[in-house]
């Protein structure tokens, strides 16, 4: 499939993704989320409007598609995103298990407008001790407490 | 340092994680964020009782802290969390830029209890086309116009 094959839901994210920078009120970014056949979702960028670092335009749909499923999981939707997905909007996404994905930009094409998209893919490959923001281990066997109750508790709900 | 040294904030975490999973009300992690020797916020696992697969203790968190700080960015902050960031969480961190980050339970600990954090980081270092949920690309050419207004924009605040 052609990068440049015209798609309604697509097209919706797009024009969403325009009317943000239009606007000012966020990122160049807008995503919507459809399940058969139909919009249940829509987000846009919020980070600098709202003091939200989170509200990226998949994750603000996928909040608000999975509150008008009333499910954490997104089984049978697919996510259209102006932009391919920054690591923790793609981390999201595995969270809330769509079926697939379309995205209209690249990482890379958000890097060269100043996105920092390709630079966190390339952190997050690193170990830990290689990383710009260190990550240090403490209190282990204390925090495995919560693990081992966790393992064996009959209210848990897995997800 | 050795793991196991004590440190109040991630005892606070941990306790915090711990009484989520007695509570029954989400996953057996929980997080606070200090800034100046204080904690301004405290998060913890709601994925299952808010129905929304982004509230991981540390995004939770995040959110509440730069609403107390009435910023998008942690300059300064240190984030303590009962377990490793899952992918999610650690792009959500870079994207909020604090400090440093402490952690309790490894990722591979996370994994023995049955959550996918292992697994979402081997799939994100992965080219998008073998990756288990597929990602698309469609319509960049309409896609860019966002950029290219975004880079133009007279109104834009960068993140």
């Amino acid at each position: 499939m052609s990068t440049d094959s015209s798609n309604p839901f697509m097209a919706e994210a797009i024009a969403l993704s325009l009317k943000n920078v239009r606007e000012g009120s966020g990122g160049p970014f807008a995503a919507v989320i459809v399940k058969n056949g139909r919009i249940i979702a829509r987000g846009v960028n919020r980070v600098t409007s709202t003091n939200d670092p989170t509200a990226h335009a998949e994750v603000v749909a996928i909040r608000e598609a999975c509150a008008a499923l009333k499910s954490f999981q997104l089984t049978g939707c697919e996510i259209y995103s102006s932009c391919e997905p920054c690591p923790m909007c793609l981390a999201a996404i595995y969270w809330a298990r769509p079926s697939k994905v379309f995205f209209g930009n690249s990482k890379e094409d958000a890097a060269a407008v100043g996105f920092d998209d390709s630079f966190i893919y390339k952190e997050i490959a690193l170990a830990g001790e290689r990383r710009k923001i260190p990550l240090v281990q403490l209190m282990r066997g204390e925090a495995m407490r919560a693990f081992e109750e966790w393992a064996k508790s009959p209210m848990k709900v897995e997800y």
